[in-house]
């Protein structure tokens, strides 16, 4: 089952073709799934993902700069918060108790896929308006939902179960559901109910699908960890 | 008596000079705290006043972008929050007492004051490093909290109580040193700990003084509305 | 003789209303055709015009980054060079001949008016997108291109020929209907052929018309320097 | 011999250590020095490297907006024409007589190690100021100077001739001296004479060295292609 997240993720998602089941079936995907994924492949991971989140929360604050009404700021205020409040520290616990303090998960280089990745979000939304910076957000924050909700719940014996439940779990699920009705009012009071006749959407549908690229060479980057 | 808020704020607004007097021994201020301020100017006020922490919420959040340490991003998303979800309903609840929605606010034009002070301070943000962007926020905030202060706490039945209270209030002056202490440890991660004997000094104090100009052109703003 | 320079920008000015007006037919610019604008007015208004147009280059700049095809980025980087190699030395040379060095002029202290207009066009930029910026940037390109062509040309020996003649001449009249082409084909590719109907118009017609009005309030300060 | 480039460069170059060497003596570099590199190779690097370009060109634009002198801004934007009126067209030209059009070369898919690379140093300079920006772009200008000097010039019958003979070329050259001469005064001007001593010197290290190592996958890119 995939799942909607309003009605303007479906259609970014539908209009980057094959690229998006190689995000959210790529073979770290169903390692994770299927327990095989090496416990140095889940780690590297972790700790390039820490270093995602302190800047995928960048993006965000960006997106506040960006929004048009007091609607819009609030709900990007909102991710920043739950992602530097919560979510990082969801990945702090985790790799502390493999050893890793906060202080190593920050001065650990990024890898070229996070700084790809990243600083593309983060440009995206310095060249262009709210809807270019959220269409790049979006693979991340809906494709782990979706993945997620395919995956888990699962059983707390299971290897990866805090991963898969976390995603898997009502509250990401709700995120999900808040950043899709974030990007569909945010399309409609720009560009109307219609976007894909608009001029611009093609630039949009180029946004979400660089992204998803982007989310496939991070995996890439993950599995390269456990070899 | 003059607030520390610890030790680069103090340097500023030395540095500042007379128009530091002139922002927060203003005559609307001192209108406010003899009760003698027309209620047509602390309306008019607090309606630009509500733009303006719209467009202050966009500097902390563009803060948050500019920050280098996860402490520093959740200080200043901290900030954010506390602007978009508190002093904002603040102002919401007072004009609404007063007739006008938040709807009305929202769409109320931009007094020429308030455009310079707040795109001034955010534009300083874009140009420059969190530094140049802290030195720009730091009137505000502690001049209000220098201000208050000064005129508070005051008898309930003041009528001008619910203002000067707030910025008198252990809260607010919590805000300022929690702010205080945000840029001295930016200035010594940045600069060191004798920041005036550095190149960059002058243009910090520059920002900082520009936007305590600014604050002196919005209380005129403030009283020409009570003409 | 209204100027049309291109198909968005007499709608966008239509849309403004009668704040146009008051724009290109301010009483400073009336007191420089007819000759009475005090030398005090206009000098002082030079020196602040020459502030200007360093943060108009700045915007002009931002552009280039927030251009989608090379063909933009070739023309917004074309008017940026122009600013900053022939424009501003144009400020340069008559502040010379009054006694006034480029020292003089960086070392300026920007007037709340100057700071307004400025920091509105270029964060208005970093806000949304280059349409965003480029409806900023339009009122006073533009809108110079119109007051120039109404006024002149006139005999070198009219006071104030030098100003009136540059905006009347054929290279800056070329600008304007660049400038207009540049906008054309932003809008187009964008938002389409038909922008009024779209979402984001309104916001546009905003950004044109905030920009008008700080082009008063900057006549206003030129007219003050008189005093 | 290693060119001096100013006196920033050369301590940016030492304190980034190893990774220098693994850029400017790289398998690729080595392969067009003998003319061992496969055409695809060549090819496939120099469209990337047209996009590239295009937002280099770009990341030039935003510097001068971070400038804070006009000698500053003229010596941005001097580079930024250079590369959109001049270095572009050059790239185009040779891919022209390649087969592949201008429109070929913008529509191409952007590699992830192009991605990571123009859009880090985009985002250091909106995270930062001048310096941070000019910190990231120095490993592009000045390697490439230091390749094509222990390069070229070669015979214009050498395979790879037009490249080497350009970087090391006079007129190349000089645009890296200039480079120099603005990262030494705009550090003077920001941090002094003495910029290793001060607290953000490490961040500027930083900079230059992830510049450094994502010219690395860059190169790393252009031999894939080869493949």
């Amino acid at each position: 089952m995939m799942h909607a997240y309003g009605t303007t993720f479906p259609r970014l998602r539908a209009a980057a073709g094959p690229v998006w089941g190689a995000y959210t079936r790529h073979a770290f995907v169903e390692a994770l799934r299927d327990g095989t994924l090496p416990r140095s492949a889940y780690l590297g991971y972790l700790v390039q993902d820490y270093i995602f989140l302190i800047h995928f929360a960048r993006a965000w604050a960006l997106a506040v700069t960006k929004a048009e009404t007091v609607a819009e700021m609030r709900a990007c205020a909102t991710t920043l918060d739950a992602l530097v409040n919560r979510e990082i520290r969801l990945h702090v616990r985790t790799c502390a108790a493999a050893g890793l303090s906060e202080a190593d998960l920050f001065a650990t280089d990024e890898h070229p896929a996070n700084l790809a990745y990243t600083r593309y979000v983060l440009e995206a939304g310095h060249a262009g308006d709210l809807l270019d910076l959220l269409a790049a957000l979006a693979p991340c924050v809906m494709g782990y939902g979706e993945v997620g909700a395919r995956l888990g719940p699962v059983p707390t014996d299971h290897r990866y179960a805090a991963w898969i439940n976390t995603y898997a779990g009502a509250a990401y699920q709700q995120i999900c559901r808040d950043a899709g009705a974030l990007l569909d009012g945010a399309v409609a009071r720009r560009v109307g109910l219609a976007p894909e006749a608009t001029p611009g959407w093609s630039r949009l549908c180029e946004r979400f699908r660089t992204a998803t690229r982007l989310e496939v060479s991070f995996w890439d980057m993950g599995l390269s960890f456990g070899d």
